[in-house]
């Protein structure tokens, strides 16, 4: 019989000095970042003509592990005291985002994709993207990430709104500028707002631009505002990144156990 | 009859634990957004055609609320210490900038537009976009952003007169070296300008840019420079907001009435 | 007669209390301005054929006024215990950048014209864009810029060879892998060289750009990396800008005499 | 005969007072920028067509002042303690990173190129561009760089994964979105990755951008999302760059020998 504790501590992230733990951690970890390259390479026209079985093969093997890691994750995870009880304390599991995210990641292969058209097959397949996010679990400094948006939310919120208003009243005002001189480019507010993005965020792809003098003039203020608005967030998370990464160094881990210590 | 007092008070910015007057910010603010909305998707023409009706609505409905709004606002503010006396009172509060954002953003649908050319018109119904700027007494944080710009007054003087001056040589420059190789594209020094700020903004269009070997090295030169003086303002506004945020951070604002403590 | 004296503190940068003297200097300040909006508009074709006669008539009086500032100033500077000595004094005063300056904002009006060719005379007369160096005089805050450079040069020059380090590996690694399928757009390391700046500085014009796959991983890395070392140098002068607005903001003017004071 | 122990001292960088070391540094840096111009002038054809006689003289020239010193530091490395002993030490000298590019700079010339076609023989000169490595050992300035990403491995390796996650899954949205309307310009993920670096880096050449409202919308985030994280690595290397050079401000050499004090 499986012993549910030692599938429990095997399934969860490994502690320092538990070697299966770790060896487990390392195939799914392999076999998420092999899952993403199949993705990906999988879009390739003459790749999946030629490797197709192999990418087939890989998507049964995976969701085959990942599916029996789910339901070993749902089964043994009674054994942590935040999630005692058969059903509440694994529906309380099963609802945290990790959760979720496993469970997404296996799900579209078990829909029934006969009844679908191809589109909608295409994109449900390319939803086995989100198997990238089951790196999270393993890869702890990607708290850091988190924490700076957390701790830094006013901050960005308020930042956010500041650039929300500047891309309406740029992409008005522009509109009113350039509609009369290029009407299918500058065709709506909407469309504007695409030149105004690519503008204050200084991507400038050149596939609308003001021609007229006051178009171009207004085009300078706002890729000038842009550079000092946009450049905001930039700063705040740069800071809050700064920071978290010190707090991050000096918090040390157990030897032992490998708990963070305060 | 109406209590003037209260009206004031509901009109002005809601106290914390005043309910009816909470209700009626929500309610214009959302009126706000709704309207700059309809700003936005009405340029867009199959919306506009489809839901002309609706959006005319919206306009007649909206036009009717901000105008009670003003005069309210107008027949109480006296009860404001501030705007004490009926007459110089009410002017001084009528000249205050948000009560002329107030009255712009009514005004333009009480014009004569049969007089007008239809471009006119198009231009006057735009300027529908300055009901955004009545965000502004709801969102107090945007104070910040006013401050970070008063604080840092100097320094962006400065690093501005340096940027124009930058501008001024750039295109000068460019346009002696390659205005014999592309008269038509760097026909005179403002439309060079134009390529001096994609340029010295890192924007980058591509609508032009030089092609003669002396103008690609100045230009190079150019955009080099343009990095180091344009990420000046974006780090001075970056370091004022910073500063500002700490100091807002540290205010507490009484429980009671609402006012801010020092 | 004309006191030297009082002319020498005319021409000079006013001291506080000084009425004629700031006069004079707003005057000047004015003409500079006026002559440089002149340089610039006289490339526009239209303006230069409507207003051609207000602009000649402006460039006469300029160079008047300005060789007689220029006079006055060889004349008078002996005055300065500087430059004492009616000619070595006034030679060392004369070989002053400012001096120099002085010169060739006027120099290229007398210089015989109808021995040269058109293009010689436009480049020429492109030179008086050098009059917008005459306004550093009056604008004293052009020094922080100045001394920020000074201080922060060893990292400047640093970073700066990091950078021609960068773009010389990076051309040369792009030129052998897009030569060979774009031998007319990446045609030698110089032509490359374009590209590069173009990505490094992150202005991407869109005229030349890698099509092959090794080609665009390697534009990606190059890209990365440029966004990274470029910024290097616009933090350096970011921090040092920032120290001399401090030190400079300590320093007090004395009201009297208006002398700086330690 | 040549005196090993004064050879040595020559061919490594000179120290303070050496006036031969330094006379040989001199030349040896001046020949590695001739030859890193020479490389990149070489491709540009009219250049070489007219110049090729010399480029190859120079090619010939430096390639044996190259073989020599490189010889000249093989023998004479025995005299430094670190590498004492006829085999080991040489072996253990000319495994040294500063070693293997100077092999690597001479060595192509060396190769039988007869044997090979045209192509590779064009990429192989190309490998002399290596010798602009060589620089490094007079340059012991670059250290500060690389001491910059040694101190900030781990912050460096945070961000960069993150950058690559938010590189595949904007890749992998974009895909989904453009696709259909773009098939050949999005015709996989891999392509698609390529307009995300040029979007993400704010670089934007324009060679593809979305054309689907919602691939504009996705767009626009992923611009924002691009600026706050690729922002991060550039403001860790700035505030580490700010950090060493304080550091090596601190440090002084001494003025007899020119070690470096602690």
């Amino acid at each position: 019989m499986l012993d549910r504790r030692r599938v429990w501590e095997i399934v969860e992230v490994a502690r320092v000095g538990d070697v299966w733990s770790r060896v487990f951690d390392s195939f799914i970890l392999g076999l998420i970042v092999l899952n993403v390259a199949a993705v990906i390479v999988e879009t390739v026209e003459t790749f999946c003509a030629r490797f197709g079985g192999v990418l087939r093969g890989l998507e049964v093997f995976s969701v085959a592990v990942f599916t029996v890691e789910y339901v070993l994750r749902a089964w043994s995870c009674v054994e942590d005291e935040r999630y005692r009880g058969p059903v509440r304390g694994r529906i309380r599991f099963l609802l945290r985002p990790m959760a979720l995210v496993d469970l997404l990641a296996v799900l579209p292969f078990y829909l029934p994709f006969w009844r679908m058209d191809l589109r909608s097959i295409r994109v449900l397949r390319m939803m086995r993207i989100v198997r990238v996010a089951k790196v999270a679990r393993y890869y702890t400094a990607l708290r850091v990430i988190r924490n700076v948006f957390v701790t830094q939310k006013e901050e960005l919120v308020l930042t956010s709104t500041v650039m929300v208003m500047l891309l309406v009243v740029a992409s008005s005002l522009m509109y009113v500028c350039e509609n009369a001189a290029q009407p299918e480019v500058f065709s709506s507010i909407p469309a504007t707002m695409w030149w105004s993005v690519a503008t204050l965020t200084t991507v400038g792809y050149g596939d609308l631009y003001p021609v007229t003098v006051t178009g171009k003039m207004l085009g300078s203020v706002i890729a000038v505002l842009g550079i000092m608005m946009f450049a905001l967030p930039a700063g705040i998370l740069g800071a809050g990144f700064m920071e978290e990464i010190q707090k991050a160094k000096k918090k040390r881990a157990c030897p032992h156990c490998g708990e963070t210590l305060d």
